[in-house]
């Protein structure tokens, strides 16, 4: 069985680095690329080698968790912009050799409570 | 190993059920329950099962993927009430004897894309 949770790491890490060869080895060929928040899908390792290389800003990623199983992998990371953190959540599958097959990737943002919860809920 | 991934459909099932003594036995009686987003936090197992009761809503769930690993689980659900469909990803860890020990829990919403990148991009 591959390692698919050493794959993901390996994917965050070379994001970090821009090490852009290193990057595209955890890549299928004909990965897809969804940002189900937005609807965009990116298709295929060039295009999405080109839309991670051309992403501006100096972002730095902090893995927080990674959690895979035989079929899929998840991670959560704080990605950081200068004082701006946001949190990245990114659900991977693979292909029959192991490399991502598709990545979905969501970015929740700050908001408000609902109200009337008060007297169960801690702020944190 | 307790079968972690079990552990979730289970708590799932049991919430689409209102079966909150079913869904009582998935959790902690320390349980820590955080919505990153609103920085809530809900702490011990009263207190969460009468969130989970008091929540307002005919809403149903389905699991979308869970992934799961010694350490921890990962669950992407589709949450509907009426026409309005959230999605909802929610991290899990686990105590000793497998019971869920912490939840953390994203409402990623609807959002547009940043623009310079439709040379690449789909819309789905």
């Amino acid at each position: 069985m591959a390692d698919h949770a050493q794959t993901v790491r390996d994917y965050w890490a070379a994001a970090e680095r821009r090490a852009w060869d290193d990057f595209a080895e955890t890549l299928s060929p004909e990965v897809v690329y969804d940002v189900p928040q937005t609807h965009e899908r990116v298709v295929g390792r060039d295009r999405y080698l080109a839309f991670n290389r051309d992403y501006p800003g100096d972002w730095h990623v902090t893995l927080v968790r990674v959690v895979a199983d035989e079929e899929a992998a998840f991670s959560w990371g704080r990605v950081a912009l200068g004082t701006d953190v946001q949190v990245g959540l990114t659900v991977f599958t693979f292909d029959e050799v192991g490399a991502i097959a598709t990545i979905d990737d969501f970015w929740p943002q700050p908001s408000e409570p609902l109200g009337g919860r008060e007297h169960l809920v801690e702020r944190f």
